[in-house]
């Protein structure tokens, strides 16, 4: 290991030894791809989400601020809750698998913004912290309680059991599944009604980033069943089966005062039913990982949408 | 503070409260400009360097080895060390400086893809550990000792006082002098030679990205002694004297076996002595920010290269 982390030195870097970066790791694959498909929030145009919005119902936009809201608070757990995770791989010495993740979590930071910026954008000021607390049970327990607690977790005990257990939870559950799930919903509406086109434009970008997110996780999940056996690979399915009933819950919680009314034609194909497809898209995705050679792996193995 | 670690626990998050996301502090205004500066190293062509390398001497091509490995080296220390600041300013709830140090480290890792990417090209494959370790102690005291040291610190004592050590070595020291002095060196052959022009590109983006890093590094600085007082800036300056000999050292070692042989005309006005203007421009900065009101300074004031 690179750092010695008793006395806090460097041993050696690996960039300046013999063979450098490995430019063949899957990790470095989806880094290189990052890059190609760099997007900042701040150039799209939100000039017609503006005029759609104020067209909208209330109830239309209560269930926009509903959603928006937990993508929002979403975005700023991940971008603050993967670090422990970070800090473990740079423990660990691994160089390629920390640069891709430098990456992703700046990805994340932009995440964050560009939900920030539609609220700001079509004028949501108020506290909405309710929508992603005390009004959504299932919410609060994923993102307030169960994320968190895994990723730090690994400040104390970087255990394999505990590493799993925290890329089950971040790139299984929170983004395979959640956020997966919501960005659907918006795509639903974005289309069949023809508005928020800026938004739209914004998820499509942020989807094919957590297409890359993901793809990592199940990545690093096969990696860790490969070097410490199925022993790790049985607390990753406990853990997943722990979290599924809270992760699809959100889905279907009313989340908004108004019980019973749901807006935009909306279906429980859109939503919930979804929700549960996208979970055993991702049970097939670490099956499929864990059978295969690291080194074989591909991007499009992993579903990463490569544009 | 959004993050309850006795628990792990998230308390809110701030991008759904009312204000949001705070555009006007300066670490956004460095993130926005970083995002319009955005560059890619593996789309910089390096065909003309890999020619011009195979006509320089064995003594031209030892010294760009010694400067690159040193870069190199010193790149990947930023990308690993910089983690626990991060996780500090997590735990005190700062999420724009967090967003802002996010987009900071994803730079440090294209930095690392930069340099390595040179020596790929050129065929430099050979261990080069020891021009950054056992033929250059100056570099190897701030590198595999100070800088680790100031920077892991922060996970067992995140006081003021470790805080600003930390800013003071990675942001002033490392990247402000050291990084910096270096780049100068590459610019100098790079325009009185006019060779390695795909190099000379990745340094200028490289210097570019530094400019808002060093930038962020003097805002924390002044930021740290408005909430904490003039005791905090003591420990700055103590600190600074204690490790500028180390960092204006690395540029009067020879660094490379032959010892007295200096290729490429290069004169004490382009390495030690531009490296001493350097440190006192950093102090000058601090000196200059502590004074100002944080929410009147700009990325001009602090000398971020715009464009």
């Amino acid at each position: 290991m690179g750092l010695n982390f008793e006395e806090y030195k460097h041993e050696y870097f690996k960039s300046v030894r013999k063979g450098g970066i490995d430019w063949a790791l899957f990790p470095m694959k989806l880094y290189q791809l990052g890059k190609r498909l760099f997007w900042d929030p701040a150039t799209i145009d939100l000039s017609k989400d503006v005029e759609d919005w104020k067209k909208l119902s209330d109830l239309e936009k209560l269930f926009i601020i509903n959603v928006g809201s937990k993508f929002s608070a979403g975005e700023e757990a991940v971008a603050l809750d993967l670090h422990p995770l970070i800090v473990t791989l740079v423990k660990e010495g691994r160089v390629e698998e920390v640069m891709y993740l430098e990456q992703f979590v700046y990805e994340e930071s932009k995440h964050v913004e560009a939900f920030r910026r539609f609220f700001d954008a079509v004028g949501v000021k108020e506290d909405l912290t309710a929508f992603t607390k005390e009004l959504s049970p299932n919410y609060r327990k994923i993102f307030y309680e169960e994320l968190p607690k895994a990723m730090w977790n690994l400040s104390k005990d970087q255990s394999p059991e505990n590493e799993v257990k925290a890329v089950v939870t971040y790139n299984l559950i929170v983004e395979g599944v959640a956020a997966e799930g919501g960005y659907n919903i918006f795509r639903y509406i974005n289309k069949k009604f023809n508005i928020l086109p800026g938004l739209g434009k914004m998820v499509n970008w942020i989807a094919t980033d957590e297409s890359r997110h993901i793809a990592f996780g199940v990545y690093l999940i096969a990696r860790l069943i490969k070097e410490w056996g199925e022993r790790v690979y049985k607390v990753a399915m406990d853990h997943l089966n722990y979290l599924a009933p809270y992760a699809i819950g959100i889905f279907s919680e009313p989340g908004v005062p108004q019980e019973g009314k749901i807006p935009f034609d909306l279906t429980p194909e859109v939503t919930v039913e979804y929700a549960k497809k996208l979970l055993n898209v991702r049970i097939d995705a670490v099956n499929r990982a864990k059978e295969m050679k690291l080194e074989m792996l591909t991007p499009k193995d992993l579903g990463v949408i490569e544009q």
